[in-house]
């Protein structure tokens, strides 16, 4: 029994330390998105323009030269942070590869977008996406500059962008 | 000292248990890709054209159609499995996101690509892509099929695949 005295808080403190390691560990293992982003690309510079809502970020990946019109965007989201409506006049593809966001067509209910899921924008019709709420939201946005530049439109409202059905 | 008996056994097995899972945990916290694949997009299926050498496994995730005919695919090379020589007429774009992989243009030193690494490939260049000896890898395709689809030619030989330099 005295033995165990000296035993027991030795063994106590050792699987503390291990289980506490373990959990820290395992929120990364998981993707846990905002205790660690162990992402593929770079988050890139904070978008300055009065295009976006809240705090987002760009890294473009492959810019579009005279060879080859397509261009790709690595877009981080801050929760709640959005694109205005804007319009692709080639239209607009959106890879999800971390976190939660929204992607709305102007008079469509706003889908929710999970690490995975596409969307093809088509060419013309006013869209928005971003983060939602509470996560923030990692994208690629792929579109060929042959048609000209993104039009851009007017501020997502905050009731468009926590509505859940249609929100026009 | 005889305290010391009882408890040195008890701490060694802790310890080890402790250290094994960590180690086990960290390698997947660290995207080592053998151990488990945490994936953005799935593998899909095995590709059985002529036009590969090896293991290799097409998810399409974008299709061209009539408004957009930009195409994207995740492409999942097992070690040593590689694309054949060949041509893409409006050129092609290569993200990877997985693994250790290759990549050469005809007359051109062979490139390795990991993680995060972009590639554009010209319009006409013949080239070649896939997985290096020792580890797999999974890349993003995107092609524009404006000016129809790939040129299929010779395969790579192994001479090929495992040259460091100018291979040709």
């Amino acid at each position: 029994m005295r033995k165990l005295i000296f035993i027991l808080p030795i063994v106590t403190v050792l699987l503390y330390a291990c289980s506490n390691k373990q959990t820290k560990q395992q929120a990364s293992v998981n993707g846990h998105f905002n205790e660690q982003r162990n992402l593929v690309f770079p988050q890139g510079n904070k978008i300055t323009n009065a295009h976006f809502i809240g705090a987002a970020y760009l890294q473009m990946l492959i810019n579009a030269d005279s060879l080859n019109d397509i261009s790709i965007g690595n877009v981080t989201f801050e929760p709640g942070a959005r694109t205005n409506w804007h319009i692709h006049p080639a239209g607009q593809i959106i890879l999800a590869t971390e976190g939660v966001g929204y992607y709305q067509e102007r008079g469509q209910p706003k889908k929710v977008l999970h690490k995975g899921d596409r969307i093809k924008c088509p060419p013309n019709v006013p869209h928005w996406h971003g983060a939602s709420k509470d996560s923030a939201f990692v994208q690629l946005a792929i579109s060929s500059g042959a048609k000209g530049p993104a039009i851009w439109l007017e501020p997502v409202t905050d009731q468009q962008h926590e509505g859940t059905l249609l929100n026009e």
